[in-house]
């Protein structure tokens, strides 16, 4: 199995729970990643207080259905946890068609997807189903069942830290909220559980953190738990739908020009991709990129977020997730991570004049020719550049060499005594 | 009367009059332009040093021609005030046309057309006229008389203070020395008019200072009696050419990065326009940039200076100039005002995360639709760059959301104690 | 004659001999400038530590060939020099085909060509041929000889200083190490030449310093032995390949925005050209660019370092050198030197509002014309930007204005009084 395949098996066995930013749901899903990667689960309090926030009340649902005269179940939350309003209270009732009809929400311009619908703070419920369902109900009377609870209980999350040689941290972070979504975004934590193996197995150099929460209270409740040490974080990526067929996008961090700004530009630079600037809206960036933060943390979509008309319906299901484009996103922020934990400065310990490389055997003796190597002009580019203000990434973009290539040059030159670390 | 009806019928009222730099022509204009705003009008005696200059002698002017064999006025001073050069000397002679010629002003270019010509500090004399006319002109001899006057005297000028909130100040400034011209720039006096009396209405934030005088002298004489007061100008417009059908042009401040010049800018956006550079010819944008000044002034025209082919000549007569034109430039004007009056930094107190706009009545209540409302895009916007760093101009240009829906935001978000001036 | 001529009859004559970093096919080059310019020669021992490196032992060579069974040379040096390898070891053998063909170069992609190659500081030996000539090799045996010497003596270099009214240096460096390739670089040597004999007929500002020496171990020995005086150095250019039919290329220094950058991509503004940034290769820019030194020394050619074909090959000979690109190459040349020597700041003394040109005879006196002259413009873009903080050639950029108007400008303003040098 590739590992596209693995990820793809991931995507579908977490898809049919339902999910919320609390409940069973969530902590089912953690139960899982956890078979993969050792989570370390937080249960936070209804009531408690997180930034300008209160953890709310805990969801569970069992059952909810519209049922016709006949006892068909009309709208079924056992098809498609999709059917019910995210935090819907309790309803056991008779309706017509007419009194149902404000609870009920269809997408008219779609008329064959069901949309997703959550309403946390504004206690009330409702049904989500296809415009074409609606279409074909007759006037009533249904019997109309939400079987769920809103009680006090715990907002859950997860964190898996793989530690480095450095106390700075780098935080991968994805939503866990969503029920039925699978690019948004089961994709986008298979993306992630892989990337913590590959990091957990070779050992990085910065500390990651990965975090699978629920979208804003979650990224909310875990600032305001780690407040004063979120100091440690140097680099940061929010993770979301990893897995459509689209192109790689790119939001950059509220700073703009903030390194993994400019790493994650450097590794797209090779493949077809957009870069948006950042805006307060979208995913939890818009936590961590909050003024008082003001974390360099930035978003790593395919498509991005309510860029595709599957998006929040059920069309984003595990069809619409292709195993290739998860492996295309994991190897894109694996070359991410690989540039954060090995660029640095150096410093030309031989800055005046060129070192005589060919003495050294760095360099081609029979002079001349024209085309020089990839290999030898990165060492020239090396040397020159690592006055203590360029880092092999500024080497990188300036030579328009690819950084591993930069990398090996800067490795060959400490060996030969040429350079040494800043 | 549209308001636009209104500045064209003062075009039309001001268009006779013969003005210059000097004279009771400019008295006149300045006396009918305090029929509609309250002006107070200053006379600076010849010879008084202002700068580098000195205030010239005041030229006046009764009559004007030059009178062929049958007494015929083949050049009337009293059919156009271009036919006479500005600041001509006296004249009474008798001369052929060939004596005549090296007094005369032609556009051989535009036959049809009278040229506008002046003379402010050579001593000399001339006629302006047509070249039909003059390839109609038998060799004479003509009567040649011009009934002027160089005197000591004084040079006039007008302002207008509109005052507002705080003592910092931004001029409107235009010149008043040009005789039978519309575009240039009776429509410039009559938006500047236009725009005093509505802020006079409102009440402004910014102190407004509306200056009425001779273009370089002119602005050279105020500058030379305000020099140590110039600090309180924080903004500053010159305004000409202001009713003819082309689009807007704003030339920058010499600064180039003044706030007028973004404001300026920012409001042009949404409309076709031309920005210019700032260079130290046209108006009097030259000497409020000058270096010692350096003021940030910038200039709004429609067509810019010499960008039309009725520039300086007698087309550019009262039907050159468009009411909706000038209605136009007027509303341009109130919107830059408009945001110079409203811009201001604001500081976001609850910087950590996103405050929970929803528990306040601010924000939607059901989740998971992705077509938020610009309103609440606002709101974000505005919370997220209300760092003390950012004005709510450059949250305008970051978020590219309308000026006015970014100010309402703010206002929306001090009201529910989340944002409070910096 | 033309001085074009002029420059091609110095490339032809300096085209037999074979040069290479050491040996006296250089002393004879210098020796012909000599007839020229005054040039002061220095000898560096082989054996000398010059920064990284060893200045080598000298090469000498007095003939070479590879002869057939029948005495007849299928590879003969009289013929041309490039049929050696630069700094080939002795060698006198009998050889077949096979043994020889390891030490053969030919390009088979342009096989009518002979290549240049040179080994200096691995010992080996070997011929260039054309690959049409090497196809016509019978499998021998041949007589192969190689009468070089190898032995310790001396690097040679020239140099030549125009002094000018300051201490302040502008190096123009060309190589003298190429055998008989014309462009690259008999066509620097011969404009460098036509340059300096200009400079010191003139009289110039800086004081300017030209050097004839070997590319990199050349360099790398003047850069050793003036270490400590290479502050100097205020602008360079290194000129290489100046006379082929392409047009101009300018490569920044290292810097990027240096004076020199700036004045260089000015003058060629108005002429087709190419501008590169900085690299570490190409010609000795990369030793004054190494990071000790910083040097601002940029690069002129017209078609860039193996940017042509005929680069380093028998394909670069004197017919491929045009007199009238060496020409225009000079020209522009001794443009970017004239502002060089002219460019500098200075205070408008009047810098309040602005000065009355007219009074001072400095502006036409007849006003409303639109068509002011471009003299005109120059007084005002200098009164306005000279603050202290603009050179003239700030001006010239901002105002699109010729820099020698702009220039003239403050020569008459200098004389009027009303600016000074800063």
């Amino acid at each position: 199995m590739t590992v596209g395949e693995e990820m793809h098996a991931l995507v579908r066995r977490l898809y049919p729970i339902c999910r919320s930013i609390t409940g069973d749901g969530v902590r089912r899903t953690l139960e899982i990643i956890a078979e993969s990667i050792p989570l370390e689960v937080s249960e936070v309090p209804t009531g408690t207080q997180v930034l300008d926030w209160t953890v709310p009340q805990e969801w569970n649902i069992r059952d909810a259905y519209v049922k016709d005269a006949e006892g068909r179940r009309v709208i079924d939350f056992n098809a498609s946890n999709l059917h019910v309003v995210g935090y819907s209270v309790p309803v056991s009732a008779t309706m017509t068609l007419d009194e149902l009809r404000g609870h009920l929400h269809t997408l008219p311009g779609q008329p064959g997807l069901v949309p997703y619908r959550t309403s946390y703070y504004v206690p009330t419920w409702g049904f989500c189903l296809s415009q074409e369902t609606l279409d074909r109900m007759g006037p009533g009377p249904y019997e109309v069942v939400i079987d769920s609870t809103l009680a006090d209980g715990h907002l859950t999350y997860g964190e898996y830290v793989v530690p480095g040689e450095t106390a700075d941290e780098v935080i991968v972070s994805c939503h866990t909220c969503h029920p039925s979504l699978a690019n948004d975004n089961l994709a986008g934590i298979a993306v992630a559980v892989a990337l913590a193996r590959r990091l957990a197995e070779r050992g990085p150099r910065h500390t990651y953190r990965f975090l699978f929460m629920p979208g804003t209270i979650g990224a909310i409740t875990w600032l305001a738990r780690n407040r004063e040490r979120v100091d440690r974080i140097k680099h940061g990526l929010v993770l979301a739908c990893a897995g459509d067929g689209g192109t790689l996008t790119y939001k950059r961090s509220r700073r703009g020009d903030a390194k993994i700004d400019r790493v994650a530009a450097h590794v797209l630079r090779d493949r077809p991709h957009t870069i948006l600037d950042f805006s307060p809206y979208g995913y939890d960036e818009r936590q961590f990129g909050s003024p008082g933060f003001n974390l360099p943390v930035g978003g790593l979509t395919r498509t991005t977020y309510a860029g595709y008309p599957e998006y929040h319906t059920s069309g984003d299901n595990p069809d619409f997730v292709l195993p290739e484009a998860m492996a295309d996103t994991l190897d894109t922020l694996d070359e991410i991570v690989r540039i954060l934990d090995t660029d640095r400065h150096y410093l030309n310990l031989s800055p005046y004049g060129e070192p005589q490389l060919g003495r050294r055997g760095l360099y081609g003796s029979l002079g001349g020719r024209s085309d020089t190597k990839q290999a030898q002009m990165a060492m020239l580019w090396v040397l020159n550049l690592s006055d203590g203000e360029h880092c092999l990434l500024d080497i990188a973009q300036r030579s328009a060499l690819p950084f591993a290539t930069v990398a090996d040059a800067a490795r060959a030159l400490v060996s030969a005594g040429l350079l040494k670390e800043k």
